[in-house]
């Protein structure tokens, strides 16, 4: 017996190991599960703004069905989702996209298993993928497992931008696949305005590449609502993913993909043999919670204003600081501070406060002065706890700050 | 706009779905939505032995606790699993096999999924997989998909034969993995005696490969207990899958992994890409049923006599037209019929019932007069109706039974 995997298994894993860094959200999450550290790092909903009692209802309205099988809640279902589900997120929700024909839409566990199964789809090793620069990391943690080739293209306030992409198409990239957050982005949060909706549509119809939008944070525009989803401009080249993890609870751990017509069985095989479907008793209670449309847009209306005011709250707290645009919608500051990100985060946690660093999102582009501030789970007061305790560590003074680890 | 794939992407969309073809189970499935058809396809547990009133409690339990940050039943939660769930499963529990240290164990959404991080991790395109022959769908999906080479072993009523194997390794195979079902199998019921796992996992250990035991019926033995695991023979060299679908309920979609240390954290760094963690919720509910031991002893207790008294009820009522072994244990007879069973399944149906034919699991043997029953799902009373009726089909008497189909 030996602690190493035995020989015939071992080039594989290394090759796997070596790809599979784990993400420095992941990492930093471990440590701020001290509870004298105030977390920026992560993008978790607010406490208060889980729909605790309105879940527990639909649980036991869940509970309560019975079906030729028993109580369809704990028995096996179908792998592309429960029916009345599919068409319930199908022409769009209040907060979500629409995801085309209900055929051809798909349940997910989470969104981030939409990305996992278009890229197994899709991507073979090697393979170029055009992604934002800088990207999602949990779409970066499936492109880097499957092997793909990161083409980045730039990210400004307005999104990826096509005039860069083209001139790559041009130069005589095919990508296999396109990756894109079309609304308040993680973690720039950018938006695509329509027309560069219609020139990345139009450059997937023109070269044969298929696009994923996904798209979370859908309904959190602070008083915005976002454009029509790129697949309105490119049915069959477009793959739209929505999330129920931050309109209701990102523990049920539900995602909608929706799929042209020529991709979605092949999604659903893939699906069958990973996990063979997502829980049935939380497909329930998100239908009964998606179909409240009275419920939802109270839900929301209460998310989004509380996200606004915690956007602008962090933001003033980390004047001549943290330099970032307002955001107006999402989750997430884009900052950017005089110091190394990376350098200082050691310091930022002894401080008692943590964040991303941004050079864990970008490819090609320079990260070491950006940072990612999700502004989303602290109450305001300890945002501006969390904003004093970044100032003293980004200059220098944080000395008086008894050192937590 | 086209109904086909864009240009760049059809190769290995088509490559894709050639090797994944739907499983004959999820196409009967889709048939035997016909209430007037008696399934024994599927391999659901019964419906009167859903513990839907205990999880209901535990599922008002589980949305009162309350976090750091708000109901950790609802948020986003540690992509290994929750630490207590973990511990809790990690010596085995009743019904359940142990798994090891709680370090190396990964709730994964359904052990399904088990199979599918594990062939990730090892099994490169092309590799050769030992496999018991015949096997167990939901495993020949997942190395179909991932393009694995089947070396099957012919199963006896012991299981897979270590002799068998040990000559294919003396001629030089060096397979990456070899999956078994090792307690009342599916399809087989077979259960591999201490003797033939010792066997087994010396020679993983002599040949320097990894054992997937696939243990989900663990508990389900008829007046009898599972030996020890393999693991206990060569915990560097086994993985062992375990789930909640037959102990507790199918719907929560929840498996356990207990893994060696070398592999365990390349497990869950595949898994935070593929799903990020599986549902706080159904863990937490998992959690308290598991713990209950008055609870879980009562329930596995009814579960096992319904199976038994199931099992013979069927076996007996198709007494002359299926020649099958008793099972002590499991949920399926592993028949063998006069008639060629794929032929016959559409008369089968058209008399209102349905079975998985045998050759949806052999690889190189013959299965084209066997046959898996399952006997778990049905009250007795329907269970003779469904035997009628397959005798009827099988035996060409099935005239005056009014055509569904």
């Amino acid at each position: 017996m030996t602690a190493a995997p035995p020989t015939a298994t071992r080039p594989r894993l290394a090759l796997r190991a070596a790809r599979l860094r784990s993400s420095d959200i992941r990492e930093i999450l471990r440590v701020v599960e001290d509870p004298r550290i105030l977390s920026l790092a992560g993008g978790l909903p607010a406490p208060a703004s889980l729909p605790v009692e309105r879940i527990a209802v639909a649980v036991d309205r869940a509970l309560a069905r019975t079906g030729p099988n028993g109580a369809p809640a704990l028995q096996y279902g179908p792998t592309e989702g429960l029916g009345e589900l599919r068409e319930l997120v199908a022409p769009g929700t209040l907060g979500s996209p629409r995801l085309g024909a209900a055929a051809h839409v798909l349940v997910t566990t989470g969104s981030q298993q939409g990305i996992d199964l278009v890229v197994r789809a899709l991507v073979d090793e090697g393979a170029p993928v055009v992604v934002e620069d800088p990207l999602f990391l949990g779409t970066r943690q499936v492109l880097e497992a499957a092997g793909a080739q990161l083409v980045p293209v730039p990210v400004d306030a307005h999104g990826i931008d096509p005039d860069h992409l083209a001139a790559l198409l041009a130069g005589g990239l095919r990508p296999a696949l396109l990756v894109c957050v079309p609304n308040w982005s993680n973690p720039t949060g950018s938006s695509l305005p329509e027309a560069r909706r219609a020139a990345l549509a139009a450059l997937a119809q023109r070269h044969g590449f298929t696009i994923v939008e996904d798209d979370p944070y859908h309904g959190l525009g602070f008083g915005r609502v976002a454009p029509a989803p790129l697949r309105d401009h490119a049915p069959d080249h477009v793959v739209t993913l929505a999330s129920a993890s931050k309109m209701l609870a990102p523990g049920l751990r539900l995602g909608f993909v929706g799929a042209p017509a020529w991709l979605a069985p092949t999604l659903a095989l893939i699906k069958q043999s990973v996990d063979l479907h997502s829980p049935t008793l939380n497909q329930l209670v998100a239908c009964d919670l998606l179909a409240d449309v009275t419920f939802l847009s109270t839900h929301l209306d209460a998310v989004v204003r509380a996200n606004a005011a915690r956007a602008a709250t962090l933001r003033d707290a980390l004047a001549g600081v943290v330099d970032s645009p307002a955001p107006d919608g999402g989750m997430f500051l884009w900052g950017r501070a005089a110091v190394d990100t990376r350098a200082a985060l050691p310091d930022a946690v002894a401080a008692g406060v943590a964040y991303v660093p941004g050079d864990a999102f970008t490819v090609a582009r320079d990260g070491s002065h950006a940072l990612r501030l999700g502004f989303a789970t602290l109450e305001p007061d300890r945002l501006r706890t969390a904003a004093g305790r970044l100032r003293a560590a980004f200059t220098g003074t944080a000395g008086g700050v008894p050192p937590l680890l």
